[in-house]
């Protein structure tokens, strides 16, 4: 499928829509999710240009999982859970709302979770936990 | 937390315990889900021994994401899904009822996959698709 350069998390990594930015190196981008499922839900999205895990470069996906797995460690610090879920909807169809791929990680049972992409926060409320959880990043 | 090497993943990973087996490489091995959330869910694991993403290496992990996405196009082409969802559970906590790394392929919506880990179906009933990913795979 074509890749969408004007969906809004391309927008957010070319600095032209704000986030709540929690980590950032070469390769990828890590915010707080402005419709959080559980507190401390943070999203990880490559740089380069892929709707889905399944357009990405390897390259770009081994770049991708080892972001999502120092975020992953650094959410799990900072939130206290005891267990982290890592989900990545590939389509519309599998749930996806933003046509740029990301993980999510939530902190504690998906199950549990509230449902996705629903209920907007105000993006002030979320910064002091992305702080604490910047803080966390080995 | 220490891994434990008698975990029924670990049994399979040695071949001491049978799989519907799909793919495998050096690096990871991927089968049919005994308990499928939908037709087509499957199972990507690393062989390196580690519980959760937390534990694993940044060079499995980046192997293991590889053939995630690999599996994750078998799949989709192999069931004709529209979309692919890919979860993977981090501690009990979060869901997690094998303590090897796994990564969850499941062809559509999780939202409208059935509850985890619940029906075991007969490995034999699953072979058909199994080869028809395995076919798939690029």
């Amino acid at each position: 499928m074509s890749y969408d350069p004007n969906n809004i998390f391309a927008k957010i990594l070319r600095g032209e829509m704000p986030c709540v930015k929690v980590y950032e190196d070469e390769h990828c981008l890590s915010f707080m999710d402005i419709m959080p499922q559980a507190e401390g839900h943070t999203l990880v999205l490559p740089k380069e240009p892929a709707e889905t895990l399944l357009d990405l470069s390897d390259a770009a996906a081994a770049e991708t999982i080892k972001v999502v797995k120092k975020m992953a460690k650094a959410v799990k610090q900072a939130t206290g859970a005891a267990g982290v879920t890592i989900v990545q909807f590939n389509g519309a169809e599998a749930g996806q709302t933003v046509p740029h791929l990301h993980f999510h990680i939530i902190p504690g049972s998906f199950a549990k979770a509230k449902v996705h992409a629903k209920e907007m926060v105000d993006p002030a409320s979320l910064q002091e936990l992305a702080d604490k959880i910047a803080a966390a990043v080995e």
